[in-house]
């Protein structure tokens, strides 16, 4: 029984908050790989925040998962059983597996990871996905100058932590807001960042004017919630608002109770030449060999650094993922399955 | 006495809607140029809706005008008494003299008009700031492209018309909204936008839908307001919105009631990667070559054309200004001084 798949459905669409009974888990025959394809032991399942997205059947960049189907996810995985001449069995490879713990998939669709040169789960993290959104948006979008300000929140995350620690790299002030003492030492000591602000301390407002005597000339926006309304008054002329997430509002439900903040924003879009800018990562997928070259070398001599919080079991997913959304991990959240 | 200078002043700064108490007339002496100055006799007087932010204390990208000081304006003068080589009396000039009959000015800040390449007064509208505000905030930042649709307010002014013009030169749909059908008429017909539709119609969020079948790429934000409300969930993925001006809430007094509407714009913004910029034109001055050529041209073999409102007499300034913010201008609103 041991050769059973374990894989966790949809099984309902939040209202709100996601509970467990959104999720259901389920046993099914391993799969039997086609020609060109692999079949995959998943070791590593990532937990991101966009998969909240997903559940919902609103209109968004991504298709829905479907009531029934697999939770979607990126995954490091170990080739069991090859039918394409690229790979062998043992391969590390990064796929898109979903959340279950074996898959096929097309060979194609996958890219093999050297274990020599980066832990595995990296491709999860700081060299995949969070890293690459940290990347492109940071340096496409934000374009952060010498002595610049720049603010991102959730910095002790897998996209936060690399916004900042790329924001210095590029001479730029990197002022990070996390949520709690215990993030924000991290955030301060390990990542480096100029200035780490608690948003549950209830002078946050004042200690981010404080930790911005300039303003803010680049606020990377992946949170939204009542970060926005602390960073809002103190954005520069021209500032740059690269945006890649809303997580305080992804399980708010409207209408949203006034005032009406949206002719507050735009007239300071006017006043101010703001750039409010929405973006997911894969429309730069062009820049991606040098993101690997250049956040590879980084992570080499020591200029960026990375906090993985690895949960055991597939079967603890679900906690974890509403833990998320929660902020209750610290730092990038993976899954290992057993 | 007619060697007097008639002024209009800053009385006092409006609270909501602009009303004649704000404004004062005085007569004062005709100033003496100094050296390196012309003196201006004043011909037209440009006026635009920015002058509403102008007359309040609150910061933006140009200092308020003072109370007391002459009101700001962009306007058409002759030179009457030169003390710079480059100018003559019967000159015509673009000076930036403000809301009087008489100024001198630096003869650095003026620009010579030639009255047979073009109508002078063109160089406050199709030819001026906000011909050049339409040029280079569509081509700049909306950037359409052949069978997008673009989509402007207060299609009828000097800004909108343009910009419809321009993105129809472009290869775009271009969809313009005014209020009222004399104006739509004028923006169909004479200004040969694909659509247009009246706001004041009780249908018009239906009109705007069923003319834009594919949904629009670019918005050019003028106004903001109701048409807002009707073009935001038309809006495509990669939609472009430049903002150049909110004039349907530059008499707004805040807070706002609700419901909050910026959590659904950010969620959109994200959703559907949209980028909001704000600007003003002389960001971009560094194309005003190129606009005077290709606009110039566009004139000339008749692809962009362009009404002007002109009403007789400075003291016909202040109840102008008060129509314009409510959309009673029918064209680039000018004041002819006698």
């Amino acid at each position: 029984m041991s050769e059973q798949n374990l894989q966790i459905l949809l099984a309902s669409r939040p209202t709100g908050r996601p509970s467990h009974d959104n999720f259901r888990l389920v046993r099914t025959p391993v799969p039997t790989p086609d020609d060109g394809q692999v079949l995959l032991k998943i070791r590593y399942l990532s937990l991101d925040p966009y998969m909240r997205g997903r559940m919902s059947a609103a209109k968004s960049y991504a298709a829905a998962v479907e009531i029934g189907q697999v939770m979607e996810a990126g995954t490091v995985a170990e080739v069991l059983e090859s039918r394409h001449p690229d790979y062998k069995p043992g391969d590390m490879v990064l796929s898109y597996s979903g959340w279950q713990s074996y898959a096929v998939a097309d060979a194609k669709a996958l890219r093999k990871l050297d274990p020599n040169q980066a832990p595995v789960t990296t491709a999860l993290g700081v060299l995949g996905m969070p890293g690459f959104t940290a990347y492109a948006g940071l340096l496409t979008l934000g374009q952060p100058k010498p002595g610049e300000t720049v603010v991102v929140a959730a910095a002790s995350g897998p996209v936060g932590s690399a916004v900042g620690q790329i924001a210095k790299i590029m001479g730029a002030r990197a002022i990070g807001i996390a949520g709690g003492p215990e993030k924000c030492a991290l955030v301060r000591h390990e990542f480096g960042f100029d200035a780490a602000l608690d948003h549950r301390s209830p002078t946050f407002a004042e200690d981010l004017r404080a930790a911005c005597p300039d303003g803010i000339d680049v606020y990377f926006e992946n949170v939204g919630g009542k970060v926005w309304d602390a960073v809002f008054p103190l954005l520069n002329t021209f500032a740059r608002i690269p945006v890649c997430g809303l997580i305080a509002q992804y399980n708010a439900t409207g209408p949203f109770e006034g005032p009406d903040r949206l002719p507050v924003l735009m007239r300071d879009v006017l006043t101010k030449s703001l750039t409010i800018r929405g973006f997911i990562q894969r429309e730069f997928s062009a820049q991606y060999p040098a993101f690997l070259r250049d956040m590879g070398g980084w992570i080499a001599d020591g200029r960026v650094k990375y906090k993985e919080d690895i949960v055991q079991g597939l079967e603890s997913a679900p906690e974890a993922f509403i833990g998320l959304l929660e902020g209750r991990n610290f730092g990038k959240l993976i899954i290992e399955l057993g």
